[in-house]
């Protein structure tokens, strides 16, 4: 080892330690006859100390020569501080140098290494290494090597058996667009990289493998959204021989671990939600359970009274914003204006303030009489102080923008703190959905999802009003992983392929393989995958994954550190016997 | 859970408990009055009973209907089995069952799922997940789970920080052939499959992550020998602020904790070897040490005796087979003709019987005497009873041939064991080898690959006389990891790529990214890989890494369960602005 010490470790109980220290020079001060070095590794910072009155000549000329980022390694005695910073780990001591020599020295670099610096997200992206020497962004990946560790700590602890699962598969034209890969010994044929290990993790539990995890990278060619990665990271799980709710206690234990072992944090209740209830009282189907503020439908007290705007709309639903019935006429109009905006997409917005002295005052108070909104207060479980806030409209358009609302309320009221988690599993999702444009059933999650088995027999005479046998974990509003049981049984497969409207010709063409395996006697099974990055950004109270990934694509899907996706040779071309399209030229 | 028991666990201190199992049906035997089911599952067998004078009627008739591979749900008692059978664990117990339900009828499989089965490769290989159901395959999957988890076990405890490095990188034309993607969002341009993480690791490093590891997929797209494979797993690893001892011991702890934690068996002294002393005593830079049968150089002993073939050979060199001075002319005359053989490629074997009476027998006996062959003997360690086999030629091609035959003498002499493990570090390899055909040095392992401190100075004046600081874990004969110190000084990689016939313009063009960041004060660095799937095999202690990855490919690149690569739509490939290259027609 090139040295003794990490530069995180020391303490007083270390002085008159002779050590040799590795890092980088964080800050450089020369006062004359004192100088003082910030040296920084992984693990801290420790501080270097030369004296001009008994400090070596050529340590004293080495630290005069050093900037920025210079690559150290240091000789001295651990000595108490003068000067004590409390604020760090190490400052209860410094190092009185006899030696230092330059390992390498460093060119100014375009941005400061610090907790905050003045790098702009492209240039850090650039600097990717860089970047990764400050602080917070070496301690996201710090969290996600935690994660990692514990999650396979915790699957391994349940007999899950670990199976690393192709990266080079088959293309399919169901779901998302797949990255393909040329096959160069194969020629004019392709490898598709996988959206996910669906099919071989259903394949495993075929295998007779009952229980099987991977944490696994995963690749989607879709156009990018602010935070979505072309390749990103999956814990990936099946089972076999469960019902519905061994997968929720299995899994609701693992995520209980993470929160334990890596935050030390209790998670309390995982509530348990059907889809109808979601929408219903959250608008959502991800609801923030930091807060209540539940939507309470009005309808029955508010028609009839000659205001048209709810006399003909489909619902009435409106929110209590606990202590808001102070808000002035501008912060009123700011939340109209909000749920204008097309991406909201109400029509207006009404409020009646429940004012302290008991009496309210609404924007339709012509309509409504002080009876009939103390009959809203208490529907919606309002007390003087607090503002309720409705709109109206067609039910899901309505409830969309209610959410919205609810959820800005709930900023707003500070309710969504980034310390406070909430976890609920959201259940009885519909099984399909009716798309207007092909006409026919859509899977709302993939064709071998099994419907609950309360609703069996309703698949081939109501299929529209069966729920599925799945299951989404939803943390604070983010869905962090989901899944469902599948259908194992071939009469049911046949059914559901029916009712989407598929021949057996065409089923057999896009799933040939699994419906082959599942031919030998396939098990019940059902699985769950989680968003590794959005649960490690989570963990992390980070909006953005790409803080938690190491070296991220942007929204071009392009790494600008080291300049990909580029141009390949002639000669690569060639040997795979591909050809670029050259575009029209107008 | 479907079950209360899995098919493995169940003891005699169970009996009378009430149970359920689930699984596939193994073998059913009935013989009329009878019923006997062999139930299987991951965990292993039960024993199912249907007796007709007391089971249930339904239990009987559905068991009756049961074929192989059959899936079913059982409810039971547990009872002392009349007929123990101490070969399974479970053999003191049978289920006297009560209800039985079929889970999941199966139609017959094509190959019989046992230890030994009827299948050949190819079909097992197509049904792969029915090859899975057999035990010697599931065992090999539980091995590399277990391998998984106690290597990441190890690098954690050993502060080593596991990051994902990306997928989706550039291609670089240095190395074996990349796989490339295409990018639909960036036309023209492509994506390329890491060979390995080696830059980004050493990114890593700039990064100040002083200890880095991964466990990785990496894909080659090399023409495929038998046991290779397009996609492989490799544990990836860096350090900083070390020397090669630190990696050496380090690396070795890890072995050896596999060792210990997977196989309980204690890892001996890891010898410490020189290239220059692997070609000259073993004639391979990886040799097998779980035998001696050192080479002998004896060209001082055999050269003016008159025999010509000695006389102007470049090197004469031998083996003693202990034991072997009774090998008959017809076991000689196989040896010699496997020394023959293009790809031994030796001009004949001359060999020296050291009889029980001390005599020697020659195939050149009328040039040598008894006292010259008493000194080969003296010289190779051979006593009454020993063969001597020796071979003359070029440097390089004899001791190749005599490094093959001695590995046949190793297994002829049942001395290379499958459940013994001697390790080696290889050291000190040339840092450069010269190619004729460009008429200039390559690098031996890569231009990053640092000097031995020794051979610093050298690279400018002598430059094919340099030793890398390289070393490579070799176990039984195979190579089983390999890395190096990296250069981390910028003048030294300028004259490593001097050396290399590299301009500084050139050097740019192809690492440009990896050397702008070690300006950026790159610290003293070097890692290592390890091949996992040839580690799992060898800990497996099979030959092929094929039955340690779950879904391999074949030898053309082909998974032939889920017939892949396959062409793609032609809105695919207009999408990616690509088009097939029709090749010309005869």
């Amino acid at each position: 080892m090139l040295r003794t010490h990490n530069c995180g470790e020391l303490r007083l109980e270390d002085a008159t330690k002779q050590v040799t220290l590795c890092g980088w020079v964080q800050k450089v001060r020369d006062k004359g006859g004192m100088i003082w070095i910030d040296l920084r590794d992984r693990y801290g910072i420790t501080q270097l100390v030369f004296d001009e009155s008994k400090s070596p000549k050529a340590a004293i000329e080495t630290a005069r020569k050093l900037g920025r980022e210079y690559v150290i390694q240091s000789v001295g005695t651990v000595v108490e501080r003068y000067a004590k910073n409390d604020k760090m780990p190490t400052g209860n001591i410094e190092i009185d140098v006899e030696e230092i020599r330059i390992l390498n020295p460093s060119i100014v670099p375009p941005f400061t290494i610090e907790d905050e610096t003045d790098g702009g997200d492209e240039l850090r992206m650039k600097y990717r290494y860089l970047d990764i020497r400050r602080n917070p962004v070496r301690k996201s990946l710090e969290l996600r090597h935690q994660m990692l560790q514990q999650t396979r700590q915790y699957m391994d602890g349940q007999h899950f058996m670990e199976v690393e699962t192709p990266v080079l598969i088959k293309s399919t034209p169901e779901g998302a667009r797949d990255f393909v890969v040329p096959s160069r010994v194969n020629k004019g044929e392709f490898y598709a990289l996988p959206q996910s290990p669906q099919t071989f993790k259903q394949l495993l539990m075929v295998s007779g493998i009952d229980r099987y995890f991977q944490i696994v990278k995963c690749f989607r060619d879709e156009d990018l959204r602010a935070d979505r990665q072309p390749e990103f990271t999956q814990i990936d799980c099946e089972m076999s021989f469960i019902t519905r709710d061994d997968i929720l206690s299995t899994f609701e234990g693992l995520i209980r671990h993470l929160f334990k072992q890596v935050l030390h944090y209790d998670l309390g209740t995982v509530v348990h939600m059907s889809y109808d209830d979601a929408m219903k009282y959250y608008g959502n189907d991800k609801p923030d359970l930091r807060f209540e503020m539940q939507f309470s439908e009005i309808d029955d007290l508010v028609k009839g009274k000659g205001f048209s705007v709810f006399d003909d709309a489909e619902i009435v639903v409106g929110i209590c914003a606990p202590g808001c019935a102070e808000y002035t006429r501008k912060q009123l109009d700011e939340l109209t204006e909000y749920v204008k905006k097309p991406q909201i997409g109400a029509k207006g917005l009404v409020y009646s303030k429940y004012n302290i002295d008991g009496s309210f005052k609404s924007s339709i108070d012509k309509f409504y009489s002080q009876e009939d909104q103390q009959r809203w207060a208490d529907r919606m479980g309002a007390r003087p102080g607090d503002l309720m806030l409705i709109l109206s409209g067609p039910v899901t358009q309505t409830r969309s923008a209610l959410s919205e609302l609810r959820l800005k309320m709930g900023t707003a009221l500070g309710l969504r703190t980034r310390n406070v988690f909430k976890a609920l599993w959201l259940l009885d999702f519909p099984l399909l959905e009716w798309d207007e444009a092909s006409q026919r059933f859509h899977a709302m999650h993939h064709p071998f999802t099994s419907p609950t088995p309360e609703d069996m027999d309703k698949l081939g005479t109501d299929p529209g009003s069966v729920k599925a046998n799945a299951y989404d974990l939803v943390i604070n509003g983010v869905e962090i992983g989901g899944g469902s049981i599948r259908i194992h049984d071939k009469k049911l497969q046949q059914q559901m392929f029916n009712a989407l409207g598929f021949t057996e010709v065409e089923a057999k063409k896009q799933f040939g393989f699994l419906l082959d395996a599942f031919e030998f006697g396939a098990p019940p099974h059902g699985g769950i995958a989680f968003g590794f990055d959005r649960l490690c950004a989570m963990f992390g109270g980070s909006d953005s994954i790409r803080d938690y990934i190491a070296f991220p694509k942007n929204n071009s899907g392009r790494d600008v550190m080291i300049d990909t996706p580029s141009t390949i040779s002639q000669e690569q071309l060639d040997e795979l016997s591909i050809a670029l399209k050259q575009e029209e030229k107008a």
